[in-house]
């Protein structure tokens, strides 16, 4: 069960993400050490499950945001690197609260925090740790900072809470959704990029950075969510079918409805419910998203998003750094390959 | 099943919240005005909830303090007035994963939010609530006011973490206990007070305010714990043995079973396991903890920490303000009555 689009953009597999990496190796350095420091607690499973779950091989996308952009319009500080750890601890923390709303039992490939500690632990350590982040923001002495945070923070709740009440939504519109994945996924894109130019001094430079980060986020969770029907556990550390088995209505499946017969309708009607799904529906949803050409329109409206995230940088001066991030932007549309 | 110890101090019955209310009430009006504003959502759920939780007769305890510590060093602004919303809005956020992680369906006497919208909006909502408090306390301006507020809550989570811990704990020692409640309850109360006086350009009082709250907010939760082995739902707003039904360990728990028999050591040994606890032990629990006296010594034990709270205001000049703050030490230990 792979999805094999034809690549777009220019971007080689993966290898984006490996020269970011290169870009601000030290400066990640500096917030590993923060994250490694700022997880501590007397309280033992806290250092324990936040420890798993901060190193469950994440990719550390949105403090990387954060560090490139305070590199692309001047130089990172130690503000923007307690900032980068401050990005995370919140990102982490909606990530214990997902797992546990979701009822996923797997995260990043790996058993979800909560399958090892419970509910209740990856409740309160993501408090914890949300909490944290806020202690870590205050480090960096700009209440612009701290606001933006604590405001992407309130757009993720919101984001949640309307993807919860969308559950029980039969026909849920396309603009609900993108409403959704934009609260939920491009806030925390946005406020990273955007307050990583703060910190750096690039003032000039946040509008442009919050309009590639809102719109990187989008493209990158719209194609997560086609992953959801054609990736591979390998590749994308998730299994596949997450989104279906939660009978999450996500962008490719509001294009497949849309596109079907009747019966392919009474079909999504049927299994996008937990009472009547059955275990052998995953092979059938894949075969008409991918027949009605959903998983394709689907890619196509990350690229679109993706465009708008690359056309946003076009008023930065050019540097490895720019250049990367426009690269990033083509590289998640592309990392199914 | 009531409990009686006589009367201490000099607090007639309830009468020192009715005049703390009376004395701070064009300010808590403001505050009022804040928390339905800052609760409001386009996502309607976010208001429905909250505004049931906040409005589900709390005492506004919290930011009585708050708005009481500014009188008593200065006059309350607008940065005082959206910290205590702040506050309470934190406050509401931990009540909120409380019930779900407590598994209680009662708070104060109503349904809890959870029993009504369920456990994932119950975390979403409280997610959202911590979010926008941080958004308020932004509004202040103070980094200080700020920090003390995102370490307060950090305390929390790991009081939370320690008690969750405790459950498992056949013989928590009287220590732990009053770390769990000190991190629990006495962080936020402590915060609450020293912020009011920073708020208002009391420096020279902060001090004074964190250790009165700290104390306060321990003799405050000692008397709750006893209450749950004593009280009646119509005074406490809070169902008898809901503690002891979530088999949560409490000093009044902790002094019987050390006073206590062979017997009686065996009995709380199978009482405080969720496994062999039935519905008829309550009445012996009850017994038990007054027949060996550990309500009068749990009671004592919180009058001791109230006595640290007046202690601490000596430094604070007179006035109806000050009186207030230590009827109130003496209020919050015999609020049984």
């Amino acid at each position: 069960m792979t999805l094999s689009p034809k690549p777009k953009g220019k971007a080689a597999s993966g290898s984006v993400v490996d020269r970011m990496q290169a870009l601000v190796a030290e400066d990640m350095a500096a917030v590993e050490d923060i994250l490694a420091a700022r997880a501590a607690s007397p309280v033992a499973v806290i250092p324990d499950l936040s420890g798993y779950i901060v190193s469950a091989g994440g990719k550390r996308l949105r403090p990387m945001l954060t560090l490139m952009a305070a590199h692309a319009v001047g130089k990172p500080n130690h503000s923007t690197h307690v900032l980068a750890a401050a990005v995370e601890f919140i990102h982490t923390a909606t990530l214990l609260h997902d797992d546990v709303v979701d009822e996923s039992d797997l995260r990043r490939g790996k058993p979800a925090a909560k399958a090892i500690w419970g509910e209740k632990a990856s409740i309160l350590v993501g408090d914890f740790l949300f909490a944290r982040a806020f202690n870590l923001l205050v480090e960096t002495r700009s209440l612009a900072i701290l606001d933006r945070l604590a405001t992407a923070s309130t757009t993720i709740a919101e984001g949640e809470v309307r993807q919860l009440a969308a559950m029980s939504q039969r026909d849920l519109p396309t603009e609900e959704y993108l409403t959704i994945i934009e609260a939920k996924t491009g806030a925390l894109f946005e406020a990273a990029a955007e307050t990583g130019a703060l910190s750096a001094g690039g003032d000039a430079f946040a509008d442009a950075f919050a309009t590639y980060g809102k719109n990187l986020g989008l493209a990158f969770q719209i194609i997560d969510d086609v992953l959801d029907y054609g990736g591979t556990t390998a590749v994308i550390g998730k299994s596949v079918g997450d989104d279906f088995r939660e009978c999450k209505i996500t962008l490719p499946v509001i294009i497949a409805k849309r596109r079907g017969s009747d019966e392919d309708r009474a079909f999504w009607d049927r299994v996008m419910n937990p009472e009547t799904q059955v275990d052998t529906d995953l092979a059938h949803a894949v075969h008409l998203i991918r027949a009605t050409g959903a998983a394709e329109a689907t890619i196509q409206e990350a690229e679109a998003y993706a465009a708008l995230a690359k056309a946003a940088l076009r008023t930065l001066p050019e540097s490895p750094y720019r250049e990367a991030l426009e690269d990033l932007a083509d590289f998640c549309v592309s990392r199914a390959f």
